[in-house]
């Protein structure tokens, strides 16, 4: 039984993941999923992308907790609409999460939205929000052996940044390693190694951004 | 019908958990829990207290990983017995997976068993495993607003290491302010900042760790 339900469950998901990715095609809005373990800096990675893409893009975030609304008030900040959703406890979003919140987030004139999951490295993986791509940002910090340990992840992202490269020199991770290791759970990833810190390796990453976006614009 | 499923799910895990507590009594075995994020350095924490404590108490551990046996073969170095739980994509242990790895896990003789969960700082909160304690590893790296966004991890706990203290001059973690946080979440918790790379401040949680054994010795 309880495999039925969870069939139920993620049938569900997938068919209000459906109904997100229309409204967003309505509005020619490209989605990331930002995904990690807690503390990789996906809030950091935010605040600078939206620094630098401000004036090109339109812009808007929608932010996944267990509990608080420290993150929202920090993307808050940076002049973009955003939007906070507690989990109540959930160890991830699913699509209805985003559904009801995209009844009070405006997506008129945005070109891009990010959402910001809850920082968990497994669950948030099974379960689609309607995205254009899922992003895993990994932090130096944590080594490099979490895409095989973490390998669903790593399967379902289009692109993985590597961040926190400031503390390189301080830790044992091992920037070849892990980007051959992601490359051998999912050949397909892009890779961007980079820090929110120094700024370093962030142009990359924007250039992506925009070719994921220059891709639905009508 | 997915509310009756999760609470029948837990309470069959509370029933096993109790079996594997009544099996670490017969044995007075203590067990502690280790949980955190990926990446947090329960690993490497288990390998210095292993090597810290070894000669004076004897020692086994239990390792919990979505995939790969990494851990067990790096703890497998230090000349304890181990055991490797793979979940098959589960984001956490629960009871009967202990239950089933305890038929392949002599106890007899051993005084202390340690069980490092899946790297994940949601779930593994809410499934009790039969253990003496449950204890969070942080790292300096994931940042001190941890405690309030991740809640239950450190409600359930009666420790929190807060690990790779070396990096904090290169970080903007606020030691004093991470304790004082994970305090306002659970007052009872006892808190060691230390240093698995430099072993700075290792001595208190290994005298924690010898008090909790001592506790159980008949």
């Amino acid at each position: 039984m309880e495999i039925k339900v969870l069939r139920n469950i993620l049938d569900a998901n997938d068919a209000l993941a459906a109904e997100n990715r229309r409204l967003f095609d309505q509005h020619h809005v490209t989605v990331l999923n930002l995904m990690s373990s807690p503390g990789a800096g996906k809030t950091a990675l935010l605040e600078c992308t939206l620094d630098a893409l401000k004036g090109t893009l339109a812009m808007g975030v929608i932010e996944g907790d267990v509990a608080t609304r420290y993150d929202a008030d920090r993307i808050g900040r940076h002049d973009v609409p955003v939007l906070q959703i507690n989990t109540g406890g959930d160890c991830h979003l699913d699509a209805n999460m985003v559904h009801h919140a995209l009844e009070q987030f405006p997506l008129q004139g945005l070109d891009l939205v990010f959402i910001e999951n809850v920082g968990n490295l497994v669950c948030p993986a099974g379960f689609a929000l309607g995205e254009d791509a899922k992003v895993t940002v990994l932090s130096v910090a944590e080594g490099d052996d979490k895409p095989e340990k973490y390998p669903a992840m790593f399967q379902e992202s289009a692109a993985v940044v590597i961040n926190k490269t400031d503390l390189l020199p301080y830790t044992d991770f091992d920037l070849t390693a892990a980007v051959r290791r992601a490359h051998e759970i999912n050949p397909r990833l892009v890779t961007f190694p980079l820090s929110c810190k120094t700024k370093e390796g962030l142009e990359p990453w924007l250039k992506w951004v925009r070719s994921m976006v220059a891709r639905h614009q009508p």
